[in-house]
């Protein structure tokens, strides 16, 4: 089968022929209907040889889509032709953590070498993909493969942080959404979905006010100094009790420090190199800063239902499977718009 | 192999011989180490065959505890040799509810046929048991399999409405346990070993009320309608704020409701075919009665961990595999103190 | 000043002349610029003069809005001029539970004689209302009176139901609202604002369910036995996970018994009389039935937040103060359609 | 009255003469049995005259008890006699926040210029201490002043960011009390009184090493990055799930950062001048790292009712009020064990 892979340190992908694997006990085949292309395969490229963490060839893709092709002993939850999307941060299953679907923080996975597919395992930019077990697929049902398969990493990395930051996005509260792009978009509309909070988007980019803005957000502002007095004034001085940076450089964690009033939570979500120290009395009396790591088991099946209800529209642009390796160069280049979705009969 | 198995309804338990079961993918087989003997057999023994819910013979026996003698393929987080316990509501695994390790709700599993140990399945009143998935067992380590045993059931059933239960026992409330009999004595434990509530045990039965002190109760009161004074008198008038019980009768529950005050919660866990009537004003205002199923896979994996502090105690008789019908006779008669255990070496 | 009193048991209620109170330390005296009349009224004035609990003449009305004209002592945070709504289930102020704000659950409220405005206390169907704190008015800046005085009852009483069954509407979710009269419609449009749960009315009246269906129901069936079936299709056999009862007739207690699934919450808000029985088992493992008693003070302020934000929008007919008697009157015919909201000026 | 008062900048504090308070509406005279000497006090007199943000002189003292001497008008709760200690950190009263009794984290009171007494209002080193509400005060009944009287501070701020973190604080979870200090070693007594967590200290004196010991730490360890690993030991490699820096000093927030897993609370309590830098994968995955401040209404009123249950030993030295001082002095030079506390009469 042809799959996008990453063959060499320093070198770009290429679309390769390997071979399509079989389904062992508890395993399960999927003919892959949509792969997304995601920012941090860019980075994970960019790492050195030394302390690389994968081994060489790795298929790419961390967002799979597909339909089931053939399954391994021991599979009862799912049959051949159900279309499904894959949970990504597998675990260890049995630990207390994965007990509760928190496989993205399953402190026995790295010891254990269990990776995600993309990350270490064969991804999903290829004609098929092998899933380790039945509890890492979700079933869509009727849904459009294409327009969903963002949900499993561009959907549920903020869908996750919006959960946990629930009890800051009562009425009258203000959220603030740094970055309208990939995962920032997503993020407002989940957002809109399950809070009333008042949703204020910061985003350097005026396309990118925009995509906010029709996502359902409150108010689009620049992602700046000034924007600053903007969310006090919205907050009658209070400042935001929930923000979520899907940037993460320092400038945009400066601001959110600026932001944010007190008991409130600020959400780390984007690789961009910054830090924000905390100390006695700064951020606020009472705030949080995390870090926060893709989603939940239970997070992604909501996040499918979410879709059923049509409450999500995520902003895609598809291609063939064997556009994979430009697709990354357009990336670099800053020259897609929302999420790139490969379809390998396309 | 030997085996308790429930063969005709209507008739007693006996001994009989059955093949040693062999793992499957995904299955886990265990020499029987402990297998705990549960009141709720008796229940099931009392069911006319019209609409009997199991298939007979079944062996017996919901409480399981062994070393692991082989695994099927596809099982990784086990070893032969291992000393496990065995989690009892399975479910199917891949819904919303098992995603979260809440299994024992799990709104599939009837309709897939996915019954427990000794409720369905072949149980632990044997010399092995098959477990279905890596899922369902956590290791004990070196602790004892006959004292550990009781708390996949008489443990786990307690501590999973103590820990729903947790916002309304803060430092200053009273909590009350009914029937400090196999269940109720451990449920004693749990609410000192994790929260600050004041305890007060209701029984009618003076040593069970004894029993309910050594095992931390701040007060033991006879089961009657005096001590709904007490009750109010320890907190002021306010009432209780949490009250457990694990009888369930009709007496048992109309004091339950008599006792709380407004904004508690009632959990009705034992089956004394009581019913308490919830109305607009009764309970007082605010307050939830509910239903209870066992407990979730981290309660379990938490309750281990207890038990490894030496936090839990519970009151165990040991007896042989053979012992098994004379057991339940005994406790159909009311003579077992505490749990009855079975060991297969024994 | 004109007053609507309650003067005699048995007697229907007269608009009479009373003196307007003056404000002592720490009260607000309010000049009435909407005041709601609420079926639970009709309730108080059927009982018998035995028991009867509040002392005669009583100013009825525990809805209510106004604008401050006078204030005592030691009142810091509002100002003569300020348009304000009262909550009503006023608390000692000092335990634990009003610590929360959750003054509707004060368990020395009653042993102190503290009592609401309209049940108790002179209440807001007046020309002027005295709040005894001002702790207990909530600022509604330039919202009109008469649409928003009846979220102090019809849309807080909901409120605080949906809030504390928040963890259960998650997307996915259903949610069934009985009764959608004058709480029951601002319950949809509630569980719409701050849930993503698909929400399925029940009203044994079409024009209530088109009601509903405007105020954002997913669906709106008859409140018969055949729409157990409809919830059940609606979740794959799995039940409802959280229902919410503005009836509480016998009738509608059991379609609500039948129609949850297991970990589920049964909310009993409405006065009709019935009552669920809770026994092991039943409803489904792990279900909660509850009762409630009006809102938090949190709850209430983030209701006219909600307001503000245009979410909500109240059915209401506006009469005239002296009307009152005969608002009452037609109320108890069945003639009132959403919420009777009195205005003295009018 | 004697009251002890900072009164210039850079100078000492000096016990002066100053007229007794006359309680207003709403407000509460004390007599002082009891007040705390903080070490936060230090920090203030440090501040230098530019943005001082006091007006002096001040009163000194945030940890008051006393006997109420005199009531104002509309005070109801209290009566002339009873022994109480006082909630410092006052908020508006009326807004969100303060309807949660989380008054710590008022977000209007800077505008409205309310402060706590001994940091801005007269305070509690003197004979007399004016409160401004009844809702500040909580009644102690028998209890000794002398060893309640730190609750109001050192015990509550612990006890606050315990609670936060108490979904953290499972069987099987480690927490680490950085500091076994004045607040850790009670929080260590917190940490064993409502949870079930495995306690840790760290501390790089070995006095306060056994002081933790015998507070109910289950390990007490150098604070030094040998004990990170020790930590990782007792958790099989996964970090602690909690950590409580009462330090707050660089050294001790990377301690923090390395001990911890993943999903873990990083509470930054002490007032050390560190910094934790938070971005995108530091700390691990999940972890949230929060700054805090004393702590809420209803957490003053659970740790009076767990110090009845006799769960809590301060250790205190005593002084009479014109030592106070002499006692900053000390403090200054380290010679203080446990917390210093004045008595007017002695």
């Amino acid at each position: 089968m042809r799959a996008v892979q990453y063959l060499e340190v320093g070198q770009p992908p290429r679309v390769v022929d390997v071979d399509v694997p079989e389904p062992g006990p508890g395993q399960i085949l999927l003919r892959v209907t949509a792969a997304g292309v995601c920012h941090s395969d860019l980075t994970v490229m960019s790492w050195s040889a030394d302390n690389f963490p994968y081994q060489l060839p790795l298929t790419l893709g961390h967002e799979g889509a597909g339909r089931v092709e053939a399954v391994g002993e021991d599979v009862g939850s799912v049959a051949v032709g159900d279309s499904v999307v894959v949970y990504g941060p597998w675990g260890c299953g049995t630990c207390r953590q994965c007990s509760l679907g928190r496989e993205n923080y399953c402190p026995r996975a790295t010891e254990l070498g269990i990776m995600p597919p993309g990350l270490g395992r064969p991804g999903a930019l290829a004609e098929y993909l092998l899933v380790d077990s039945e509890r890492h697929v979700v079933g869509i049902g009727d849904l459009d493969p294409v327009q969903t398969v963002p949900l499993t990493d561009a959907g549920l990395t903020p869908y996750h942080v919006v959960k946990r930051s629930l009890p800051k996005l009562y009425p009258g509260s203000v959220a603030v959404v740094i970055g309208a792009g990939g995962l920032g978009h997503v993020g407002i509309q989940l957002l809109r979905a399950v809070s009333a909070a008042t949703v204020v988007a910061l985003d350097i980019r005026e396309e990118s006010r925009e995509l906010a803005l029709r996502s359902g957000a409150h108010h689009a502002l620049p992602s700046a100094p000034a924007s600053v007095d903007t969310v006090r004034e919205l907050t009658d001085g209070a400042g935001a009790t929930a923000v979520f940076d899907f940037v993460g450089a320092q400038a945009t964690l400066d601001l959110a420090g600026q932001m944010v009033g007190m008991d409130a939570d600020i959400n780390v979500v984007g690789i961009g190199g910054g830090a924000l120290p905390v100390s006695f009395g700064s951020p606020p009396y009472g705030t949080f800063v995390g870090t926060t790591y893709w989603g939940t088991r239970s997070d992604l099946i909501e996040l499918v239902e979410l879709a059923k209800q049509g409450a999500l529209n995520v902003h895609v642009e598809r291609y063939g499977l064997e556009e994979g390796p430009q697709v990354y160069e357009r990336m670099e280049a800053g020259k897609i718009q929302g999420r790139a979705v490969l379809v390998p009969e396309g």
